[in-house]
C-alpha cells in the first residue's frame, strides 16, 4: 500500500494498525490507535437517542479518564447497536483486552464501531485478532493509510488530511481521519473521525477548540439526513512535540484552532464528496436571513431536499425548487424578494426567473463542485451547508446494504 | 379512451371536459369542472411560504364567493409559481374568460396550476383553448376521465375515487379525483385533488368535514418530504342531490363524513402508490408513543429517511434503520423497550435483535403493500403515515424533469 501521508506529517508519539479479523467478507475491519504516553481527550458524540454500545463505553470511560487515554479501537463492518446487554459486554471486553494489552486501565481506552445496525458482534473475531493488531502497530505513514482503510464502509476512498503549526517554537502536528460516506446527517460528529495531535493541551481546551470547529465542518455537512447511531469524534493529544501547553484566548490557541479547523473541514468535505453515489460536492450558502439560526435552517431543508439533490444529479438548473424547498423551511421571509444563483450564475431576481443561458447552466452545474447561493434579502443572518448530489447510486448501495 | 367510473356514480350537476393546448409537449394539459348551479366549496392551499400564483387568486375568490363556486380550471405542464406580477394577471385572466363564458363573476371560478416552477406560463395559450374546453364539457363518465389525465404530470395514472350515502331518503354522491407523484409532504394538503358532491351543505359544514378528513389522509402521505407551492384540495357540493341540508353533529354529517374520508383516503393512497419511482406502498404505524403529536413525528421521520425507503426498495429487512430514524425524530423513549414488525414479522424487541428467517422476510418485504409497526412502549400515543420506497427511477425522474 502506497504511502498517503508523509512521515513529516505524522505527529510524535502515536502508532497505528489495521488487521482484516473477518468481521466484513473481506478486507481490513479493525484498526487501533494508540499513544505512547496518555493524552488529553476530547469527543462528540451521535445525538441520536438509540446510541450504540461502544458510545455509552466510550462515554464512560472519557468521564473516567479523559486526561490519560492510551488508545482506540476501532471496528467496521457492525455497528454494535441494538445489541442490548450482550452488546455493551463485547465493548467493554474489547476495552479490557487492549487495555491489559498495554498494561492500563480500560477507561484509558476508546472503542468505536461501524456498520450495520441490530446483528450480533462476533466478539472473539475482534479479540482473537488484538494481540497480534497491537504487535503490528507502527509509527509509520503506511501504518496509518492501513488504518484509514480499516474504519471504511461503504466509503469508496480512504479520507484524511494534516496540518501543524508552530507553538512556542515547537512544530505542533495534527493528523486526521474519517469514514462516512451515508447516514450522514448534521447536528451531531458525523460518523468516525480521529484527529491525533503532539500538541501539549488539557481536555478543557480540546473540548473547547472542538466545540468551537464542530459547527461549521461536520455539523454543517449532510448527505442523506439521517443521523448513525455510531457518530464519534475523537481528538487526542499527547504532547510529544514538547511545545509550551495551549490556553485558551491566546495566539497559540488561535493558531491551533485554525490548524484543527483546516484538518475537520478538509475530513468533512471528503466525506460529503465520497457521499453514497455522489458525483458532485454541492455548497448551499445562505444570505439575507433574518438571523443566522433562520439561515441555517433554510440551507438545512434545501441540503436534504431529495427533489433539489436529485437534479444536482443530473445538472439541472431547477432553481424552483431552491425556492419551494426555503419556503417549507419554517422560516419567514418575502417570495419576492428572494434572488438565487446556482454555479455563479443568477437564475432568480425579485422571486422570479432572470434569463440566462440554459446550456452553459448545465455545463457548469455538472461540474464536481458546484455552489449555491440563496438571498433571501430580510436581514444579515447567513449560514453554510454542504451537501452532494442524489444519484442512482444511492438506491443501489442502500437498497441491500445488509447483503 | 374507456370510461373509468359508472355513470350512476357521478355526482348530479357537474360537467367535465379537457384539452391539450400545448402546454405540455403532447397531451391533455387543461381540464374544466363546471358545477351547473352555484355551488359550496372548501378548499385547503399549500402551507408552504412560497405560494403559487393560482392559489393566491383562488384564495381572493374563495374568500369572496365560497358559496357560489362555478368553476374550477386547471392546467398541467407549468406551476405559474416565481413568476410575479406577470403570472398573477395570468390566473386572473384565466378566471375572467371563464367566468365571461359562463355568465358569472370571475370571484366564483377557482384556478390552479402544475407542473414547473419559475417558468413563464403561456396563458395566451390556456386563453385560446377555454371556449372549445367550455362547449365540449359534459357530464358523462369519459369526460371526467379525460379531466383525470389532463391534471397528471410525472403522474403514471389517473387517480379517482367514489362513494355515496343515503341523506333524508335521496343518494348523495362523492367523486374525487387528484394528480401528484412528486414534492409530497403532508401538514398541507398534498397536491391537486377536486371532490366533487351533489350533497347539500353549507361552506361551514364542508370546511369543517374537510378539516376531519385531512389530518388522517392527505396530511398523512409522503412520498419525498418536498411540499409543493401548488396543493390545492377542493371540494364542491352543488345540492343537485336534492337531499336535505347537511349539519354538523347529526347523523346524515357522519355519514357523508365517511363518504369523503374513503374518497380521502383512497386517493391519498393512489398518490403514494404512484410515487415517482415507487414500486410499494408502505404503512407506517407507531404505537406506544408518549403522545399522538409525538408518534406522529416518529412516523414522519421513518416515512421520510432515505436510508428506510431505500432499504424499502431492496425488500431488505433492515429494521435498524427504523430504530436510528425514530432515535433522531427527537421524541423521548428508552431505545431498550423498543418492538419492530415489518411485514407482519417480529424483527426487534426491547431494542435489539429477534430472530426471524430472512429469505422469508425479504420475500414478504417485496409486496407492493408493506406495513411496518413500530411499537416504542412508552405511552399511549399512536400515528400512521404512508410512505413509497425511494427507487432509482425516483433519481431519474426528478435529474432532468424540466428538460
Amino acid at each position: 500500500m502506497k504511502p498517503l501521508i508523509d512521515a513529516p506529517l505524522l505527529p510524535g508519539g502515536f502508532e497505528f494498525s489495521a488487521a482484516a479479523c473477518g468481521l466484513k467478507k473481506s478486507g481490513l475491519d479493525l484498526g487501533l490507535i494508540v499513544s505512547k504516553t496518555p493524552a488529553a481527550a476530547a469527543c462528540v458524540f451521535t445525538t441520536n437517542l438509540v446510541k450504540a454500545a461502544p458510545i455509552l463505553v466510550s462515554e464512560a470511560h472519557l468521564r473516567h479518564s479523559a486526561s490519560t487515554m492510551r488508545a482506540i479501537i476501532v471496528n467496521s463492518g457492525n455497528a454494535n447497536c441494538a445489541t442490548g446487554p450482550v452488546g455493551l459486554a463485547a465493548s467493554r471486553r474489547t476495552a479490557a483486552l487492549v487495555a491489559r494489552t498495554f498494561s492500563c486501565k480500560p477507561e484509558q481506552i476508546l472503542v468505536c464501531s461501524t456498520g450495520v445496525i441490530g446483528l450480533p458482534l462476533r466478539v472473539e473475531r475482534i479479540l482473537r485478532a488484538v494481540p497480534s493488531l497491537a504487535a503490528s502497530r507502527s509509527t509509520r505513514p503506511e501504518s496509518f493509510a492501513q488504518f484509514t482503510r480499516a474504519i471504511m464502509t461503504t466509503d469508496t476512498r480512504p479520507k484524511f488530511a494534516a496540518a501543524s503549526c508552530r507553538i512556542g517554537g515547537k512544530r505542533v502536528r495534527l493528523l486526521g481521519c474519517a469514514k462516512g460516506a451515508g447516514m450522514i446527517h448534521p447536528r451531531m460528529a458525523t460518523m468516525l473521525a480521529f484527529v491525533t495531535t503532539d500538541a501539549t493541551a488539557s481536555v478543557a481546551v480540546l473540548r473547547r477548540a472542538l466545540g468551537e470547529v464542530v459547527g461549521k465542518t461536520f455539523n454543517a455537512i449532510t448527505v442523506d439526513g439521517d443521523t448513525s447511531t455510531n457518530d464519534t469524534l475523537a481528538l487526542l493529544a499527547n504532547g510529544a512535540s514538547a511545545a509550551p501547553e495551549i490556553r485558551v484566548g491566546n495566539t497559540d490557541y488561535r493558531k491551533f484552532l485554525g490548524a484543527l479547523e483546516s484538518v475537520c473541514h478538509s475530513l468533512a468535505l471528503q466525506i460529503v464528496a465520497d457521499g453514497e453515489g455522489a458525483h458532485r460536492v454541492v455548497e448551499i450558502e445562505v444570505r439575507g436571513a433574518p438571523s443566522d439560526g433562520a439561515a441555517d435552517d433554510v440551507a438545512r431543508t434545501i441540503a436534504n431536499s431529495p427533489l433539489v439533490k436529485t437534479a444536482l444529479a443530473g445538472g439541472d438548473p431547477n432553481w424552483g425548487r431552491l425556492l419551494a424547498a426555503a419556503g417549507r423551511s419554517g422560516v419567514r421571509f418575502n417570495p419576492d424578494r428572494v434572488e438565487v444563483r446556482m454555479a455563479g450564475i443568477l437564475m432568480c431576481r425579485n422571486g422570479r426567473a432572470h434569463l440566462f443561458d440554459e446550456r452553459t447552466a448545465h455545463r457548469k452545474l455538472l461540474a464536481t463542485r458546484v455552489p449555491i447561493v440563496v438571498n433571501l434579502r430580510a436581514g444579515n443572518g447567513t449560514a453554510r451547508m454542504w451537501t452532494c448530489d442524489f444519484t442512482g447510486d444511492y438506491v443501489r448501495i442502500n437498497a441491500s446494504y445488509r447483503s
